[in-house]
């Protein structure tokens, strides 16, 4: 029991910039001056239509995306995106690449499997515990999309570059580092991202679709499973997640007035990342788990010299007011998730934590 | 604008219990002691645990259920059921009876059409424009389910009593009138509600499910579209919509703790309904537009002598602090949802306004 915030370090659900929680818990009972609280609020209303606008356009202008693109808000996680991928977009003689960089990536590959739908794992990094990001990839090229998921949030990699898919679509889970840092948006056809680690509270799925794709939708599909669903009535064929897409606009916001925009963001969390990994470089006591070229900004995976020393760090950094420093249940070590609204302030703490404990159980 | 809080009608999403918004914003920065906010915080935590299961423990409280229903929480709502119900439990020569008594029946059977399943409609009130719910109803007897849309929101009607189905397991939509009285579970296989109108803010669907109904799941199913991933895992294969799951408990403890529970609920709302009814019964300037014996307690659906008094009576009405009087943009007319959260002070306030608006404009 604290009565001051802590230090959160959690994988997601995640920190959220405190600015943006400062504004949720002030205008709780009567948002925008409506006598409403913003989970009262009908979604066929001019404040929710502001409130999904500002939230879409925000969003367009920080990935600086032209018009070909639709950003959708749908619900069920990265998950359910796992299977509306091949439902929507793999026809009975089409195949798509996958690229297995771990979990996540294994999951979005089981639900293509379960659905009986043709599929070629492209490259993988499992012969290595998932420890790096595959390079020089040949892709198929009639595949129907390349699957990748741009950060691996349990083992901390994460894509630096795109591969070169020499013009099929890259469809790409980004629950852990979408708006982190820019895109160059041509590559992707879809882009996609639970909300719960950079973005909001968890169950709102943020969905960015190239119209070519949602040309290729397969039409006979039960409405809430189809993309056209979602992008011909601006995310609302049904009640959407409200509260998500609320909190979603006021991070945006915060990204694009506090923060600068993505570029500052990028920098921000290079900065942040570069602390934490010079630190447990120039340390023999800490390891990290990814290869160097790998290693993700968002998600710090390291390991203390014995599993008793983990869990002592683990313990101690909790009654020190560093929190969610666990690492995934499959991998045990530790894990130091620091998306977009994780603090400098807070990374500092971190190691020097880090250090002190270091000395101190050496 | 207002600097004060509106009486809301809303029909969805809608008003919440002022001591849940009030709990809810008095803890949004740091849960129950934990340093951090609801959003913040693991689903795989002790302090999300603590709050899941006693959601689902008070759900079981309030209606009674015994060991063989599971309450899961899932997204996408009602309208995901619609497709979810035919594909888990309709095999292939299976048929699934359907009652249809508006919009959202309609759409029901529309997703049972779309997977090419086999199904009936048993019986209808399309007739009388869906004023009334069908009665003495022949249903098929090896029916795999029978589907019922319990509240029309819409057009303001209501299963007072459900039919005997003659052991045919009834699968209920019940989003606009869960928890708002008891229910003899007996009678349904499952039962499932959109938060966003009895239950909490809009993006988690509860679903009540009973033993022999997972029994049933088509197996081959994608993960995140099988009742059984959300059962073997409470509810948590992935990443839940935590904030919903907390509010939605919250408003529980509310109905268990100072209402009562659900007989003192009912009897609550049907005082309510009794005051409207009554009111506008006495009045020739208002009319309302169900059948008396399927008149829903919980959306008094009503009209005006014209459609130009309609918008005058919804226009000074909100100026007057009562909001969402506007019936569904399918229909017109007015609509007073009196959910749960309604206070009998807002339908005190809204006859009394009814009663001096009808003596100016008559």
């Amino acid at each position: 029991m604290t009565d001051e915030r802590i230090f959160n370090f959690n994988a997601g659900p995640s920190a959220l910039p405190l600015k943006v929680l400062q504004e949720i818990q002030g205008s709780f009972l009567n948002f925008a001056g409506s006598g409403m609280s913003i989970t009262e609020i009908s979604h066929r209303s001019g404040y929710f239509d502001d409130v999904i606008n500002d939230a879409v356009d925000r969003a367009k202008r920080l990935l600086k995306l032209d018009d070909r693109f639709h950003v959708l808000f749908l619900q069920g996680g990265a998950s359910l995106q796992f299977a509306m991928m091949p439902m929507n977009f793999l026809k009975e003689d089409d195949s798509a690449d996958y690229v297995n960089t771990g979990t996540w990536s294994t999951k979005a590959i089981k639900e293509v499997q379960i659905l009986n739908k043709n599929y070629r794992v492209a490259a993988s990094s499992e012969d290595k515990d998932f420890s790096y990001i595959p390079k020089d990839i040949k892709f198929s090229a009639d595949a129907a999309y390349v699957h990748l998921t741009s950060n691996n949030t349990i083992k901390g990699t994460q894509y630096h570059q795109f591969p070169d898919t020499e013009g099929v679509p890259i469809l790409c889970d980004m629950s852990s580092d979408i708006f982190s840092r820019p895109l160059d948006m041509d590559k992707f056809g879809m882009i996609y991202a639970g909300a719960q680690k950079n973005l909001g509270p968890s169950g709102t799925c943020m969905v960015i679709i190239r119209r070519d794709m949602l040309d290729r939708v397969d039409k006979t599909l039960p409405s809430m499973l189809k993309y056209t669903t979602y992008s011909s009535k601006n995310s609302m064929y049904n009640t959407p997640p409200c509260f998500g897409i609320y909190t979603i606009d006021l991070v945006l916001k915060w990204i694009e007035e506090e923060m600068g925009g993505l570029e500052e963001m990028e920098t921000y969390n290079i900065k942040k990342a570069d602390i934490l990994y010079d630190f447990i470089d120039s340390n023999t006591f800490y390891r990290t788990t990814a290869e160097k070229y790998s290693r993700s900004l968002m998600n710090v995976t390291f390991r203390c010299p014995t599993a008793d020393l983990e869990k002592k760090f683990i313990i101690t950094a909790t009654e020190k007011g560093l929190g969610g420093l666990k690492g995934h249940r499959s991998v045990g070590g530790c894990r130091a998730s620091i998306y977009n609204a994780a603090t400098m302030e807070g990374v500092n703490a971190l190691v020097e934590f880090m250090d002190v404990f270091a000395k101190e159980n050496s």
